[in-house]
């Protein structure tokens, strides 16, 4: 079994996932047509949160994409473990949601969406940290086994992520506002880490 | 006509059904946001099915794509026979709502809900056996014909799958949670059935 | 520009409006769980409509594939005459979802829902017969040109489905139900009848 | 890099995006079946905003479609940039619920629906122009750099673009609907602009 279907399938769900978070955007209900500019101007945390979502997302493919294109072969562990990365993929539309509903009360309401928000995305990374170590265990998987310091490098990155999501869990509770704004900021580093890394890096 | 784009179509059908699964997870609605991690919690049953069906659907597109990579020629039947198996997994996000709302409750609720759930499940596995059953009825289809005792086994686990099923059926009658653990227990069994099967069997 | 990205594009259209038919099904809301049953037995019509959809949209797309294993080339009007065709198909759920809430009540509703349905698959049908009709026209599209009583034959079945489709339309207006089986029995029809013709022709 | 699994990826995000629009349009509610007929009537504000967003972006995967016909290297700067088309493509069935649920009922409502709707628009535009003013920056990234006087008359048209949707947000504060109906012109015409330019250009 050659990568070709298994890149389909995932490119599948994660072009469908980024897509899927539109639908948490609900027009507003309002009386009067004069307080729809308000109301559409209260949806701000659905807006920001499609923001990080899309672009967390949209980095998080960029980066299996440029991961796959390393790996020659298919074994059984890497299929469940890109299955697993894929559940908290797609399932990343659900805390988006609440996130989008629950971040502009503030109080509790907010701590408790962003705590969500922050677990899910940090499970997503651990799983993407488990489908990376499985690839870089040997050069079994892989086209040419990469320099050990490059494995080890980009090691560290994921853990560098995996703290951050940590950070953002403790933040969850004293400014969700602020963790949602780290989960971007994360999102954006990662997006320009991955367009600066030569290509066949 | 090869298999290229009947596959193509099949795995956009699989992505999306698995990807859909989430928008069946709504942000509960509460009054005061002190209660919205209680509410998520009560959303287990939504958790649970969301995770059953999509490791289900999962193996589902990782046991089709295992198959197809051994055919070399599409007939009608092959066609039909494929179109009605995505009419089942496309179904699968309805039965995984009804659980999700129904399962929390007890009683008749959760019967109900758990056999629909189950017959669907059923009639998959049925639908995919018709496939399988269509594909290895003789060498015509295949790149090369597998040894008969291969197909056997294949059709006898295909058997055990259904008998499981139907089993799950009648338990839903009498514990509802146990009937969707055993869902749940059926595609982690398969998950690593096919995950440790060697790629070119 | 060869055909397959337009391939790629119009498969990930037919998947994903096939695949999304099923949100138009929802849990049924009941107070008491005995209620369940009954209730989900009451959303027939939706199945029902669910099922014509599902196997009308899935011919088309099988259709579809079999036109352009025959094309070579695409040209302007071939593009805007598939993106016309695509906008038919991508808005099939939504008559789906009118014939569910309206089927059952019967009376005007029903009427109404029907003929909506049955118009939007009329047109959808004369979108792919300009479509067809495009391709055929003469050879400089096709791989090799097909004789012309193929051609000719191939008009007639459309010609033939476009007036199945405005007999729906009529019978929308006496018998609902008997509308939307003689869409299912076209759908089969043309299941059949496609699966039969010789892959190759 | 090749640009085949970037080229997928956004022919999903295209695809669903335009497909996703369909769930919009919800069935109406009315009590008794003989007003079904007007109230599907009194939908046109959504039929109108699903033609005009289906063309639209129909016309811009057409775009992207021909643009990365000549593109055979991708760096980090095109991913990223391709990533935030996408992210305004993927939004776009907001603004098409918006305009559907408060054209009907003029006054500032529509007049808000509108320009929502057009700064989205002018914001994919934007998007677009900025992919393809970085693709044709210089020749590193292209099959074969086109003559300049082709870069330049593109780009023109980028711009005349982007002017149309200025206007539309100017025109939605007098006429809302006269701004959807020249979105839709600017769509057509785009249609058949993309469709007669001859393919290799």
């Amino acid at each position: 079994m050659t990568t070709t279907r298994l890149e389909a399938f995932s490119d599948g769900v994660f072009a469908i996932a980024i897509t899927l978070l539109v639908i948490e955007l609900r027009p507003p209900e309002v009386e009067r047509g004069s307080e729809l500019a308000g109301a559409l101007w209260d949806l701000w945390p659905g807006y920001f949160a499609y923001l990080v979502s899309f672009v967390t997302i949209g980095v998080m493919w960029l980066n299996h994409h440029r991961i796959f294109t390393q790996v020659r072969a298919v074994d059984g562990p890497l299929l469940l473990l890109n299955l697993h990365l894929l559940l908290w993929v797609a399932l990343i539309p659900f805390p988006t949601a609440v996130v989008a509903d629950y971040l502009a009360e503030g109080g509790d309401g907010a701590r408790t969406a962003l705590v969500l928000y922050s677990v899910v995305f940090l499970l997503a990374g651990v799983a993407f940290g488990l489908l990376f170590g499985w690839i870089t265990r040997d050069a079994r998987l892989l086209e040419r086994p990469p320099p050990a310091e490059v494995v080890r490098s980009a090691r560290l990155r994921f853990m560098f992520g995996q703290a951050v999501y940590l950070t953002a869990i403790v933040v969850s509770l004293i400014a969700p506002v602020v963790a949602l704004a780290l989960h971007g900021a994360m999102a954006v580093y990662y997006a320009f880490d991955q367009a600066t890394v030569p290509v066949g890096a």
